[in-house]
């Protein structure tokens, strides 16, 4: 009905991926008998392993467990432990479990039973004639992890690797740029595998390499960034995943240093970037949130004179904004953002996406002039990336 | 690759849902010509009309159109009209087709050739022995309003309907205890359907109705608004789908007054919501992210004997919050929210998701305190539409 997007589909094949499993076919279908037997005999046919999500639960509705062995040849049996756990279960949160949830108990004899701790159906791997399915719960809390703990390792174990991984993070260079300075590495790649994801104005890459063990994973990884961040420079402001707003959170609390926050365009988001991490109370002291003119000057000291020459966006209301923040709150770093995002309100000479961010230190004051595009909330995220990337840069060097 | 998260089925799903056109099988496949042949044929066989998105483009892996048209036993002709509009397209931006784009305005004869403003390929709905292919471009932002403004009304044509459709959103009721006040209704539904989205701490429903004309759809959704309005009281704060700023935002723009906000766990948060709306500087004066003490005190003036006494997260903190500022900035109304957004700072008294939220007026203050679930996001978002709603009653009620 289109109420839920299929995140499944997507999680399976990014983790399938970069380990030469290859995954050929995607469908969904409805709990119809009839069409899901038909399904699930096709996918049996044309593949080695079938993975199958949902339909795993206690009502008359939920039919894959029992069709999938049906067209296996396989018949269901009553676990006793498995519906003590599930009794146990159901006692946690006070309840007790319907004869109906007795359906959650019924596997082939043999047959691999993967622990669901998130939920009350657990899922399971049935094999015969050297074919597989493995039956996975709907919701995505409970899949994830079943999938990432159980399932990943039998298919590697199937196909005798192992994976190690690791995330880069790239600001100020696009998505098309990054691959075609990577282009030789990107088509020469088998193992370790490059794949980029493209986020709103930034990129990652995720190297992943087929191994014998995790060590010889990082050996066959640790050149490959290497030889991106020669080519990328400090573009790289990451090799282990972290976001922009975490890798300046870690440089804060590690220097002990504080910040305050003097905001326009973005109205809040930076500040909010800040206190969304867990132990951001240890540096940042004050977000101002001067929208209007009036609080520009009122709150953060900004000259009048600066309004009417320059305009609030400009490099001196920019300036004035994160010095006089800095002087109020006496924080080691002030950042200020004031811009145009759009949709009106645009001129010839600051036309919508003209935005002036600015970092204050007792090293002096640092502020650029950004020209953005998109909409309205794009103009407002990407200047949050682009006042992070300063300061990161800026705390790195000293 | 996982790279990509396939929205276009759940949209595709969404716009279908309501139509009472059956969708019964979803099929994701690479761009290989033996495997999306079998697919193609096989989908054919099984439905009246297939639904195709991507692989529209210029290159040799770009294959479905030829596929499509092949498995019809129909031909591709090259339309020098469509030709034309390729190279008008590529001029916008300065630029000239390569000889490869060709393929992009080759066509049987007869099609219906559908326009796509926002990207070079044209989508097409091919049609033989009453089966029909419905080809789409893959990006969603190309393919959302093709299928909209072309492939629905070819549908609809065809099923010889029309939609009419509105959006109730709700706050302060969980989506189980929505669907249960609205249980007989839900089971009853044929036309119009009434389905239900959870968002983060809100439900939306979807009403919509099959009609001859808009008047007619109208007819049969306002009854059941108003019957599930007697259900769910003033819970219900927009049909037309409003999200719960907007909500504000108009309200305040409409009573020409005007609004500051002090923030402590939701840092910025809440002055986003407004900030990212256009037109917000009619009213917005000033957000204060007064996360530590220290700039609660200096900035609100709080006293630093309810911080003693009582604690930063407080029903007198919040309340003193809220004053202050509004004494400070002079707005019409001025919102504080100030609790414990984990993972740690809980104490049995106060533990993880206390917050205290409140509204200052020139009619009093009013406070309240929350006790949420959920992860440091989740509670600071919820945080965010519980102000907000605060906010709206407030507002509606003068």
């Amino acid at each position: 009905m289109g109420q839920v997007t299929n995140t499944n589909a997507r999680f399976i094949a990014e983790c399938l991926a970069p380990s030469g499993i290859d995954l050929y076919h995607q469908s969904v279908v409805g709990d119809n008998p009839k069409r899901l037997t038909e399904l699930i005999r096709t996918a049996l046919h044309r593949a080695d392993v079938v993975i199958l999500s949902g339909g795993l639960g206690p009502t008359d509705d939920d039919l894959t467990k029992e069709t999938a062995a049906e067209a296996l040849g396989l018949s269901l049996t009553f676990y006793p432990g498995e519906w003590a756990r599930i009794e146990a279960y159901f006692a946690k949160t006070g309840r007790t479990p319907a004869p109906n949830n007795r359906k959650q108990a019924m596997f082939p004899r043999p047959c691999r039973i993967l622990p669901n701790p998130n939920g009350t159906a657990p899922g399971c791997i049935m094999e015969k004639d050297g074919k597989a399915a493995i039956l996975l719960p709907g919701p995505p809390r409970e899949l994830e992890p079943m999938f990432r703990d159980h399932a990943m390792p039998y298919l590697l174990e199937r196909s005798g690797h192992k994976l190690y991984s690791r995330e880069l993070r790239i600001f100020g260079i696009g998505e098309s740029d990054v691959t075609y300075r990577l282009d030789d590495l990107m088509k020469a790649q088998t193992n370790p595998t490059i794949a980029p994801y493209a986020k709103t104005g930034e990129v990652t890459l995720r190297i992943t390499a087929r191994c014998g063990s995790a060590a010889e994973g990082e050996a066959l990884v640790l050149p490959v960034i290497r030889t991106i961040r020669e080519r990328l420079g400090d573009a790289v402001y990451s090799d282990r995943g972290e976001p922009l707003p975490l890798v300046c959170h870690n440089a804060l609390i590690a220097r002990g240093e504080t910040l305050s926050v003097a905001e326009s365009c973005t109205g809040g988001l930076l500040s909010s970037a800040f206190v969304d991490l867990p132990g951001s109370s240890a540096y940042f002291v004050e977000g101002a949130v001067t929208y209007a003119n009036e609080a520009k000057m009122r709150r953060l000291g900004v000259s009048e004179a600066t309004l009417e020459t320059h305009g609030a966006v400009s490099e001196q209301c920019a300036r004035e904004m994160a010095e006089g923040l800095r002087a109020r709150t006496g924080t080691t770093y002030a950042l200020a953002t004031t811009g145009i995002a759009g949709p009106d309100g645009g001129t010839p000479e600051k036309p919508v996406g003209t935005v002036y961010v600015a970092l204050a230190s007792e090293r002096g004051t640092v502020v650029k002039r950004l020209a953005l595009q998109g909409d309205r909330t794009r103009i407002r995220t990407v200047t949050v990336l682009h006042i992070l990337d300063i300061f990161r840069r800026n705390i790195f060097t000293y």
